[in-house]
């Protein structure tokens, strides 16, 4: 226990000393560390793959589902892939450094903000080793030191991943201690980590449903919570409906394991004979299930070959995570913004609608990250939203919300020019 | 204990409520709501007099001794002044509703960002029954509902100005339950508060370092520390020294109670000699009691008619709140640097110096909310820094940092406008 205390408190105290030297550091140098990165990913993949083969070798003998193993997996094409990720992160701009709303006030002082890096930041995560790579690219370009702290299950492969970043930074003259990897897979480690408020600044989970309801209460420092995505559709009487087929049809089965996928499908009810038989069939061609309130399924038990089931009361606010959608017919917008005021997780909520001030008043009432009109929900992601690249989707209120680009994990100093001014 | 847990709970239910509502208010009617507040709190003065001097009575019987009973005090010419500043408020622009970083995507999505209110805000807060109506007209202006919960000895005056506020914004038809007074004084109001992160969106405690501690430590929601201010300045050897004498007198004397006032002053070597009884000679006109390094003091004990100590450990890093400051003499830069690093509380920092490098490294590499050339520390302050007024100053990275104004009581959300775009 005392080891584990040890080498979280060590990790983040190394990782704040570096934090304050890479604040300063150019530009130049942390998108060397990154190219340098990039390419390590490739000369140096058959030490990475060897390492992942142990975490495999294990996974399998415990008897790890398939689609468990594939999160887990890393070949020779992931680790291009991850190469090409964070070549894209170098290319972004920098945004440490920006002035802004600079002024001059009566008394001749000249008053503004500096944009600077938050610190440290730590991120806990689940199995998927890539993440390793992402966020120590992430967070080496805004400036900002990383503490990381990954699954159990995938401890080989990230300690060789968290090597290779480290070792890519010091090639490129960063601090010491910029990337740090915490290697203790025991719980409490993560337990003690949460307590680390004076060493890190900022902390993100990365997982399920549990391990981001435990990270909020229990860490001592700012957190940002999201990744539950319960998102929403709703198709207004006035939608075009080949629009609103396709739209929904994108958003639940492009790629149903994400948070941004589509989970309750609300229908207005003028719209609902005509559109639903549509959306159903072409959801069935894809193996969706739906979960139908009793006037959806009046309208599609005719219909053959669909995979209908009666909705229950938990259908509304699930995040399916799979080819599973819920379906409720609506008799007006009201009923929909309510449904979605009371299921939503705040996180992508969408309309499809021809009618201007039904456009503008679910923009306006919705209260989630990203309200969209006539677009699928699936684009809710840092790369889509121009950001280049994000750490996690915030479906907080507090310091940003939705994609979390390397903006999002800075902050800002007032810096004010005097002359000698005095308070009168 | 039940009953304070119901009151907690239903009235931060009522200000979640409210505040979906209070999101789509007109800024006329917000403004209006803030006009009304300002006209009653004249107009009705006898009434708040009345209970305030209840809360003087007691406060009299229990001993309170005369500083505090003077925060507690209201009289006609401070409800005149409460209502001036409610009115300043009603005259900033209403942050809500600005669209920014709006965009076209190749794909002809167009996307941006609209700024909303957090929804509900809380304030824990001690003695002074201002804030009451301060906080109030902040968080209606920028479309918030509140959750109050002031000090003990205050809360006959609480209890009536918040009366006030809510029948203000009641009368100018803001929704019901805008404004909320948690009326209970025992602790445990304030614990179970903490706790009602299902409803409340930010937590600001105002007070002294053990709240601040307790809040922050307890909090289940987002919350804003800040109000604790280490303030150095740094005298360098290129320092103007009548500038210098100024400056440092002014972030003293000025007013030493607030956490913006100047707490130890670091003195370059080379400057130490001259400076030094200048500056110690006017603060003892003030009445300025100087904790003095060895060095400090060797230059300044041959003076007459000063009150010197010699400085302790616990004289570094510590808020005086007082007519009391610690002097030391450093030999560089660096250890100036060091110094503010290892004790400054992240508030505000100051550096004297005519070295055009001095002053860009001290900017550069001092981290904390506001970082001063040529200026007194004084003037970190929501009015001072051009943003009308301030609900605190967050020594915090996370959100915001320095003096939170309207603005920075509100977050964003990201509009999508499609054509039928779905993703590839």
């Amino acid at each position: 226990m005392q080891n584990i205390v040890n080498e979280v408190e060590s990790k983040c105290r190394e990782a704040k000393s570096a934090a304050r030297k890479l604040a300063l550091i150019s530009t130049e140098k942390k998108n060397n560390a990154l190219l340098n990165m990039a390419d390590n990913l490739v000369r140096r993949s058959a030490e990475i793959l060897a390492a992942n083969e142990k975490d495999l070798t294990q996974a399998r003998t415990s008897g790890m589902g398939a689609a468990m193993l594939d999160r887990l997996l890393l070949n020779r094409a992931r680790l291009e892939g991850m190469a090409q990720d964070v070549r894209a992160v170098a290319a972004l701009p920098d945004p440490v450094g920006e002035i802004f709303d600079m002024r001059t006030m009566p008394n001749g002082l000249r008053i503004g903000k500096k944009r600077v890096p938050l610190g440290v930041i730590a991120v806990v995560y689940e199995s998927r080793p890539n993440v390793t790579i992402d966020i120590s690219a992430l967070c080496l370009k805004a400036g900002n030191a990383v503490v990381l702290r990954g699954g159990k299950e995938a401890v080989h492969s990230n300690v060789a991943l968290a090597n290779l970043a480290r070792q890519a930074a010091t090639e490129a003259d960063l601090p010491e201690g910029a990337v740090q990897l915490i290697q203790s897979t025991d719980r409490a480690a993560v337990s003690h980590l949460l307590r680390m408020k004076d060493f890190v600044d900022l902390l993100i989970p990365r997982g399920g449903a549990e391990l981001i309801r435990y990270v909020s209460q229990e860490a001592t420092m700012p957190v940002v919570t999201g990744g539950i995505g319960v998102c929403h559709i709703f198709v207004d009487r006035s939608a075009q409906v080949p629009q609103a087929v396709s739209i929904a049809y994108n958003a639940k089965v492009q790629r149903p394991t994400v948070c941004n996928a589509l989970d309750c499908l609300l229908v207005h009810a003028d719209v609902a004979p005509s559109y639903l038989p549509l959306i159903a069939r072409e959801w069935a061609s894809a193996g969706v299930e739906i979960h139908g309130d009793k006037r959806a399924l009046s309208i599609l038990a005719p219909l053959p070959s669909l995979k209908l089931v009666p909705a229950t009361d938990e259908d509304w606010g699930k995040e399916f995570l799979s080819l599973t959608v819920a379906v409720k017919v609506v008799d007006t917008m009201d009923e929909a913004l309510e449904h979605i005021e009371r299921y939503g997780s705040g996180h992508s909520e969408a309309i499809v609608t021809e009618d201007y001030s039904s456009a503008m008043r679910f923009l306006d009432e919705v209260d989630a990250a990203c309200v969209y009109v006539n677009a699928s929900t699936r684009f809710t992601d840092g790369g889509q939203f121009g950001l280049g690249a994000e750490v996690g989707i915030s479906t907080q209120k507090f310091h940003a919300r939705g994609p979390l680009g390397l903006k999002e994990i800075t902050t800002y100093k007032w810096l004010i020019f005097g002359s000698g001014q005095v308070r009168p």
